[in-house]
């Protein structure tokens, strides 16, 4: 698992850096940005907070438009921010829309042909990723954190609740709080999962927390003017799934914010300190 | 003077807006962005704070990259932030180089042909657009401060060295400091203010910082690992200056910090918090 480093910068005393490198998971180059804070060092290992992006977006997106370096350096977080798919595949259909395909991975592992080869977000997320950023930084193996924005608050929390051992915290951005349920999940879980919508359910954040609760309190915070709130988000389904497991759930609805970065930006402050916390 | 509002976000309890407006001093349609705190309001005036972005950015590029709206939120500051050059002229070799025209326009007032008519962003930062920002925002008309980066950093400086009665405070990242002296600055003046090069020195921030201090001290900060730091930025000119004119200057030069927005990023809560102090 050899990485080619792209690009670093100085910043808030620590280094922003940008990495390719060849993915069992999913066949192909993927990309992801790190910001390593000054307390961090050989001997020296920090927790990981991991950034999971909406539809569109890339390794980029978060840590160019979200202002979370200062607090991270800060708390001395390291933050790591992957790619949303597979890219340069040229599949068939796989650019054909938005929300589907390149750029809409869904952070699950497909079964179905075409995608099943290398549509393999969930394990590139939940294993493939973590053992290359301990093996190459000085990340802690035993303190990570996930969050993530819209379908990448989908893939945070599902990650998390599938693998409670190996997330210790885990917070969201309007996330696709029931997936199953809505337009996004019903074409992507189709598409890459297949007919049978129980095979759906593993990968459905409400279905999951329903079942079993994640150790620690899970972070949502939800702007009231979320163009996507009502149609692909729905965390009331959430909220009802964490009080039927005794989910510890800090749901917060903010009047007047969207679904943009402008509103990630006014809250990823308090991600952060809650990250930070239970990471130790 | 009737402005379009392109679109606008909640962002830190106040708002962040983009406009296009008919621009008397360039002759084209202009795009800027404003950052307005939660504090402003129909009886509340704020302080305004302008940035000047440098060669190739827009508009956008500060307001998305700089991180800079939480500490503005905090201190009560509205941001503005416009763009640097009239586009969409089609002049000859208006688009041939990104160090000249389009995205390039030096903050001056050109005084050659093709150039003349439309490339003021002189007139435009010093005048029209705080006329603009002031008659259609809660700012106030007698605290406006101005910043900048690179070609900006060199706008911020000479706009307020030129004009210390309507600018209360000045600060610059990396800024072009004698650009009669440098290549970007050589091949920009030339070309828009022609081959007498004394006609220059009325743009360039050392001659007019050695000749009248601007009555604040000023803020500089430098990365020492900056791509551009010998050969067009050279900050020593502006320490001899401030030397010779007795200019409060602050300038700082930081190990390690390129010329990116990483290193912006790292230093704008400084720059806000000087301004802050100044204005009130």
């Amino acid at each position: 698992m050899s990485l080619t480093l792209r690009s670093e910068n100085a910043c808030f005393g620590g280094r922003m850096s940008f990495h390719a490198h060849a993915s069992r998971e999913t066949g192909t180059e993927m990309r992801f940005a790190v910001f390593t804070p000054s307390q961090a060092g050989p001997n020296r290992k920090v927790p990981a907070l991991y950034y999971l992006a909406g539809l569109t977006c890339t390794e980029e997106t978060f840590v160019i438009k979200a202002g979370a370096q200062r607090l991270a350096a800060e708390l001395g977080l390291m933050l790591v921010a992957c790619d949303t798919s597979p890219r340069g595949l040229n599949l068939p259909g796989d650019s054909d829309a938005w929300d589907f395909g390149v750029g809409a991975g869904f952070y699950l592992d497909a079964t179905q042909a075409p995608w099943a080869t290398n549509y393999r977000m969930g394990s590139y997320v939940n294993l493939e990723l973590p053992a290359l950023i301990e093996a190459n930084f000085p990340a802690a193996t035993d303190r990570r954190g996930i969050f993530g924005h819209s379908m990448g608050g989908h893939g945070a929390l599902v990650t998390a609740l599938r693998n409670p051992d190996r997330w210790r915290s885990v917070s969201a951005f309007a996330p696709i709080s029931n997936p199953v349920a809505v337009p996004w999940g019903e074409k992507a879980f189709g598409n890459y999962l297949g007919t049978d919508r129980t095979s759906w359910e593993a990968y459905d954040a409400s279905v999951l927390m329903r079942a079993k609760a994640h150790p620690c309190e899970v972070l949502v915070d939800q702007g009231l003017a979320d163009q996507f709130l009502e149609k692909q988000l729905q965390p009331e389904a959430l909220e009802a799934a964490a009080k039927a497991s005794g989910q510890k759930l800090k749901l917060r609805r903010h009047e007047g914010y969207d679904h943009s970065y402008w509103f990630i930006q006014s809250f990823v402050a308090d991600h952060l300190r809650h990250h930070a916390a239970l990471l130790g």
